[in-house]
């Protein structure tokens, strides 16, 4: 079968694309919570080793990159192509894991929403024919994105109890042509949403609008709907943003169907982890990717999911000027090995 | 014929997608330089008519995007997807351009090497058969990019001999299925390559080694050689960086058989508008392809380039903590229409 385009923003995968091993990283507040069993690596120095967190996010990547490798019995030159991208101002935390490792690279910028992203893009690289190995990895660090994006932590700055707390973590996954795993089916591209939301803290809500639109343009292109997954997940919205996704959908009259779960709520114990609204960042969606779910999808105890990755496309210059936040979601149809 | 993957880093493609239109948007000193000509739209005002330099770079986008859907004859509803990327923190000149378009978007970030690197996606998306029609856009301004990466304008600061300056501006291609205009036959994906050079004014420098490996990685995958070719295109060397280049090129036995030239060399007048070592920026390949090249291909005066677009990918945060200069280099062949 040949690919196709499906309606607005979809396409079907004519040889489904399967992804064949997966790797994680998390820090320690990450291997502190609900998932902890599940990541394949956990480091409890927020440094990871490094002398910045700048460099600590690229060493998760490598781990990650290495781990994947190792579960999939590959080596660098077995690559065809990696499709990473992460919140550090230029993307350095991808850029900075693949230097001279002479594995081809495409650098994506998708905020939160990378993992969706270069999923994507890495079973479009394959189900066209072009690659046979491709690799989707991203990465976010708290300590990081805060000083980026907030304020330095030294400042000690008080968290309103709308906001997320980044991940610390980096996830890695394999696509390949053929082999044995969960199969990529069909993918979403996200539009562009801005609703004019202009609270830098309440995140979720401003990626909310994305995710609907996303999930609504899927089941629309695709002729399909709720029925046919066992969960639909959106990448990081939060509770308050999960929330506000809940709201939307039911005044739109889009069915989630009580299937909706979001990683940010799942990465974190809400009521004991002081994480206020959930995690976020890169990592987020990443790691209970590539932790938890794709391990379900293994193993048979989930069927079929809608990975709904959501980002928040501000910056603190468009933040400061005043614009709002434009949100965007890509979502990736996968089913069990 | 079934695209193919070649060698290491490339692929070729089964059905050559078409480049069916192209618009490039310039700013006043980009509009003084020696392709004033060739430009579809030049402004004298570096806020292009709005308040901030980053919401003009914003409308730079909008503005070639406008008019190569006008010179192709479609609406935004007409287009599958934009490949888009920019300079700016978090991308914000790509994301704000296409909110509430209703256009899917993915977000690339390769430095300066985002016109090369959007079109190679743009030619898989096209050529995998997933969609239609699709855009690569880019844009890059003189006044956001001194600011965010150096110093703001008004601090005078002295700028260096090995500088380049970076180009106001934005360039969009529209790649179809079918058609008529230059056509992609194959693409060679860069690796990211560093040799350890460190001084941020001295990007030229940073990115030939990695416009080396990249055309070598081409010849070699492809079979083919610079006699191929009228012209070897790299994005925004600058005049220092070609000569690094060619010493490099020599040094390695590739034959570049004079056939070089460099974008960043090509859009300013070196020695009378005291750019110092030339152009750059994501605008600099951009406006020079979209403005200059597709025209002569188009025409029948150029046959066959090879269109390098080349990526410093480093941040302030890097050159801070005394990282060298990563870089990349994509490379897409492109044969007259």
């Amino acid at each position: 079968m040949a690919n196709q385009k499906k309606g607005k923003q979809s396409f079907l995968l004519g040889n489904s694309p399967v992804i064949s091993a997966w790797a994680s990283v998390a820090g320690k507040k990450e291997a502190e919570g609900p998932l902890k069993d599940f990541f394949d690596v956990t480091e409890t120095d927020s440094y990871f080793g490094q002398k910045t967190w700048e460099q600590a996010e690229k060493h998760m990547q490598q781990i990650a990159l290495t781990t994947l490798l190792k579960k999939a019995g590959m080596q660098h030159k077995d690559l065809g192509l990696v499709f990473s991208g992460d919140l550090l101002n230029q993307c350095i935390g991808s850029s900075f894991t693949l230097r001279n490792t002479g594995i081809p690279h495409i650098g994506l910028y998708g905020a939160c929403s990378t993992m969706a992203e270069s999923l994507l893009m890495a079973s479009m690289a394959v189900g066209g024919g072009f690659f046979d190995n491709v690799v989707a990895l991203t990465s976010s660090h708290f300590a990081g994105s805060e000083r980026q994006y907030r304020f330095p932590l030294g400042y000690g700055g008080q968290r309103t109890p709308t906001s997320q707390w980044t991940i610390t973590g980096s996830g890695a996954a394999l696509v390949c042509s053929s082999g044995k795993g969960p199969k990529i089916t069909a993918c979403t591209i996200g539009t562009v949403t801005d609703l004019g939301i202009t609270d830098a803290n309440n995140m979720g809500a401003a990626m909310a609008p994305a995710a609907l639109s996303t999930i609504k343009a899927h089941f629309d292109d695709l002729k399909t709907s709720v029925e046919d997954y066992d969960l639909i997940i959106t990448g990081d919205l939060g509770q308050l943003g999960k929330e506000a996704l809940l709201t939307l959908a039911q005044k739109e009259g889009v069915p989630l169907g009580g299937k909706l779960t979001d990683c940010g709520t799942m990465v974190f114990d809400l009521q004991n982890q002081d994480v206020h609204s959930g995690g976020s960042g890169c990592g987020c969606s990443a790691i209970t990717l590539c932790g938890f779910f794709l391990d379900h999808l293994n193993t048979g105890k989930l069927k079929r999911i809608l990975f709904c990755g959501t980002g928040a496309l501000l910056s603190p210059i468009s933040t400061q000027q005043g614009l709002p936040i434009p949100g965007i979601c890509h979502a990736v149809s996968i089913v069990g090995g």
